[in-house]
């Protein structure tokens, strides 16, 4: 059943529970307020909401499809809210979306993907009769302030892994499992910002556009503070995706780094091996007429001047901080 | 015969499809509507129609020559659009561009390069009197819906390779002709995505500007949700470069980290061997007086200590991780 | 002589063709239009006609000096416009600008650099009375049209040399002529994107802005279309840099991918050469005491073994793809 | 005790100090003002404060947790204002917080993280009667001001660590340590560089926004000169990052240069001695009918063919710049 | 003394210059109007200035210290203005800056570090009476005109630096000396380009802010004037940062180019060079059964079977480009 919950309000204060199988009535009083919670509906189920609504067909089309952006649109006297969640499942992050149909008696909400249901922020509301009276806005406050509340632990997470990945890169440099991580932890960062940009909007629009059908002035210094958090949420990622350009940099500057200092090396013991085998190889030819090879200390004297040289270049490349 | 097709409305309900050859109609009442579809039309057959509807010498002029780029602009009480089409033809991307004259009473659709006609959109609007009784900006819409849908294939088309690169790139280096491949998607991608951004304008402009001529408040939603599909696609799309971009640098970086690798590798082995070669040079040398040679166990005793002197260097570079 | 042709119209038809030296007439009736055409005048020779139409100094000064960028400006009752122009002589591009004043009854442009001279537009016009009756709005546009007509071929050219070298990359590393030809074509076509910015500038200027003296409004969509085509050009000019930045980029990429397959081929043929080397310097030893020197099958033995070795390590390399 | 100063002013006189555990009073005439400053306070010490003054939740809350985002709310007849505090201690740079309340009689200032008291500001402003009575609008720009001084000489302490670093760059390759340090060096600046940027919004917005409750026209042209000073320690800071990117990418430029000047005089030796190692490889053979050998001066001869090769490819190599 | 000129005009005719203690006169008619030119004054200095014409002290403040950035601030009737200098001494750029005080009666300029006074302007002002009738907005645009001309003669300096590291860079690769120098260069750009865009806003804002005190509209075309030609100087800026920047990457370019020249060639001459050398070492081997070494023409077989194969490999790498 895709409906999680479907509740009537009186002034803020809960009247009963509506069946599962049971049709929303069609009259409703002054101080009414219909709250429906539904999860991954087929376009049936959530056909028969829009009829009793009067829900607009191009926001009932978008609340059923995924991969919407998040936005706020005003069709007549309802609104209709796109936002995109993002929460840690153990280890892994679980992206989602959830829409939300505001009008003057009711609050509609459909979730995709998030796991985490609204059951704690609706329990919390129904103890504070006083905010619930408001209406849809407040809901849609309460809500959207748990929603991006769940960016933070996510935030959190990302930045452990990186800032291990930033130490590592220090001492070593990187392996290739590391840099596919790391590329694969920044497009994280960068989707993640991108929502977020959509979602500072989205609050931005809620807490300053004075047009918006269901929305009190009451309520939008709460929404400020929405995209106030929001902005933190960016903050925060933008200061990650920094760190992420900052560990590909550094690693690709250590590792030339790292080549210089092998290639002078490299250049330095091939130098100095060169000399005793070229001098070597002179004493192997076979030339019948060479005295050296008849001198009794010729052997001595050569090793001893191969050793020489080499102590020499070893000095002097030592000087030079080849080696 | 570019004309593909010529139909007259009233009140939304099909009157009759006008000959091949036949003249459009001079009078007209308030309920009836033009509907014409060209396919790359020459000045001349054009020209007919402008006189006809009288339509603006430069408007026909951008209608005629290929190549121009996305706009709305308002004639008098005409409005002029142009449109860049996209849409998959097997394996290739097919770019094409549709031009459009909307006046009170008319809609004249000029195609170019686009194979898919707009036969299914207008048999759907013709079941629908009530929707095709708006007028010109309805069928404007039910279009640019038409063609946005299109975007999307191409999109997964273009997704579908690089995520083939992508995961390419993670196992071993991008040869030469990965490489080009990669660049020509790139290109392809930044191309399509500037089109898709004055698609984007386009339809903001008529979902949002109150002055165009011949767009109803009350079709004015449709317009604002062909923005929010060219929005997705243009998401999407920046996602991709993102990723095309990504894979790039990850190629580079796992070439530079390879080339370490190899560069420690062979500083290593040429260490490891030069030792045997430069010991075997010196017993190689033809001095009469040279001890070591006459020594009966001087061949095994030079060899072990070439190989206990490699032993030991390769177990330095091992435990230093060059080996 | 500076002055190219000097012209008097009236309500759009040709009265005369003022002399070489004779003088402006001071007195001019209503439907009174002169059009004069200036090549690179000397100070001495524009102030004579700048005391006649009482042109301000600012804009005096600015016609005569080079190196001008676009812009629109208003004095008074009179506007005053600078444009570039670039056109293709032969194969090299010439740069020019050309500067414009427009007064209720002149219409006085100063040519710098530039070879085409406006004489074709001019006898163009003189077949239209009707739009010449307009006055110095119709022909400014005239004028433009002719001048961003220009960019077209010069784009056209800089897009052929550019994939030529497109196609060169692909094949084989670019040399040090072709890498400085790149970064050369780069630099054209930065500098003119730069001003191909400001002329859609001018255009959108001349086009929305509802202040400038001189402009009708009746005029103002043939600006509309002037913005239009400066915007193409531009457009094709952005691709363009992309093109070259993407050549600049791939020659890099497919270069650090050619020396990492040497380097992989040089580090394998050096360790399979090494073998030899070293076991052939080890039986190369002098050593008196060498039990396999006297073997009788010592020697292809051994030569059996290197090539046994040197085949293996071969067949590795081959096998992991560094051959 | 987190209250570490709470005064009465009357007139912008200092009436008295209230004590550490003393209530604030309730009743307040026209000309009274009340000014506390409180350091890391727990949510029960700034709740009391928040009933007696009226101070919103939301405000509130931001003043508690630390790491909010600078930033002007007005609530109601009330102004809140958060700010970044950046000073020295020794050689460390101590970020910190402050959180403003602004009513029309009185002015609540919480502190976090900053070691730096507002005291010696107090003291001045208290010897300033005719300023003090200004109220809480010339408080704050003396704070801010205060603040904004503290920015320069941790700016000044980045630029001294970092023009050592540009210096060393020029002599020697950065090695691994300085390449971190580098890099953590431009991560502060362009954390900072942040900050600062969002103060420079508050600045703008206390010198423009006439909505602002409790800012008077008379002080803001002082918030102007705030603005004005953030935007110099802004401008400071993008120098520095400027500098900071310059360094990163001389030092790869630089070491660049360095490994190819390796690469040549790598080869160039390779090349010279390759050729004595390879004649004497020659000489070394054991042919019986080997002419030369027997030769009276076949090793003298020898010997200097390889000197004067060796000498001559020197040479060659020298005057190519190889050498 | 720091007031290097102290002028009273009247209707634009000098009437007398103060003596250089003589206090400013209290009283000034309707058509007089002082001119004083500071240079580097004290406190003291500008203090006694401020107090007799009423000079805001945040502007003093910014007046005295150096290192302001430009801009234009209102002080109730008066306006204050600051702006940065830039000009040639032989072959060193002298950076310096200049505030301006405009009041109904008065211009104060205070200049800072740069050498060049504004004696030229103001005598060229004096025999042009009608002109300094203006009063102090065109005094303004007069030294405003001088200070941005100054502009040119270090840009043009800048660009021949530039150019001839330009050509240089095509022939052989940049040492480090002359990659420092370009650095060097750079960074200059950078910050020049930064404060000529800040006095583009200072321009700006003199050239259309209506409300600005004491510059009348008459004036406001010359200061569009100077906002073109500090456009003009941004423009060329620009382009030079361009090729600062194309510089660097050609050389990155290059240097790679030539080390994949290089590397190539070394791997081709290794390969050539070890035939012989695997050769000659294995007949250099000891042992007793070598069959080969016995044959009359063993030893030039062997030589011609070494020829023949370093001859083929030769052909091969010639072939294929490596050599
Ligand atoms: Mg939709
Ligand atoms: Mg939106
Ligand atoms: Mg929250
Ligand atoms: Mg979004
Ligand atoms: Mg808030
Ligand atoms: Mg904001
Ligand atoms: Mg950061
Ligand atoms: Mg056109
Ligand atoms: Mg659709
Ligand atoms: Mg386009
Ligand atoms: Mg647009
Ligand atoms: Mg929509
Ligand atoms: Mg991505
Ligand atoms: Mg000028
Ligand atoms: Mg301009
Ligand atoms: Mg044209
Ligand atoms: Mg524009
Ligand atoms: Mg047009
Ligand atoms: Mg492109
Ligand atoms: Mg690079
Ligand atoms: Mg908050
Ligand atoms: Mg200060
Ligand atoms: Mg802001
Ligand atoms: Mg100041
Ligand atoms: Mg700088
Ligand atoms: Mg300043
Ligand atoms: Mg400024
Ligand atoms: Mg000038
Ligand atoms: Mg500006
Ligand atoms: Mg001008
Ligand atoms: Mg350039």
């Amino acid at each position: 059943m895709p409906i999680k919950a479907a509740r009537v309000y009186h002034d803020g204060k809960l009247v009963r529970e509506l069946g599962a199988d049971e049709a929303i009535p069609e009259d409703c009083d002054e101080g009414d307020f219909f709250w429906l919670g539904l999860y991954e509906p087929t376009p049936g189920e959530l056909a028969a909401i829009a009829k009793r609504f009067g829900l607009h067909p191009l926001a009932v089309e978008d609340a059923l499809k995924a991969n919407q952006l998040p936005k706020v649109e005003a069709y007549g006297d309802q609104l209709f809210v796109i936002t995109r969640t993002a929460n840690l499942d153990g280890d892994t992050i679980q992206p989602g979306e959830t829409a939300f149909f505001l009008g003057p008696h009711f609050f509609v909400s459909v979730r995709h993907g998030s796991a985490r249901t609204h059951t704690d922020v609706r329990a919390r509301l129904e103890t504070l009769p006083a905010k619930l009276a408001h209406g849809p806005d407040y809901v849609l406050y309460a809500i959207l302030d748990f929603i991006v509340d769940g960016y933070f632990p996510v935030i959190d997470a990302i930045e452990d892994r990186l800032l291990l990945v930033e130490d590592s890169v220090m001492d070593t440099p990187l392996d290739a499992a590391e840099i596919r991580h790391l590329y694969a932890q920044r497009h994280e960062i960068i989707r993640f910002q991108r929502f977020v940009g959509m979602m500072k909007e989205v609050a931005n629009s809620l807490a300053t556009d004075d047009d918006l059908p269901n929305i009190d002035a009451a309520v939008r210094p709460f929404f400020r503070d929405i995209w106030d958090h929001v902005q933190r949420a960016e903050f925060r990622l933008s200061g990650l995706r920094d760190i992420a350009a900052s560990v590909i940099e550094t690693n690709g500057m250590l590792e030339q780094q790292r080549q210089g200092v092998i290639t002078r090396q490299l250049a330095a013991w091939a130098a100095i091996l060169a000399v005793p085998t070229a001098i070597a190889g002179i004493y192997g030819m076979n030339f019948e007429h060479m005295p050296e090879l008849g001198w009794t200390f010729g052997y001595p004297l050569i090793v001893g001047a191969m050793a020489t040289i080499c102590a020499g270049l070893y000095w002097r490349f030592k000087s030079i901080g080849w080696l």
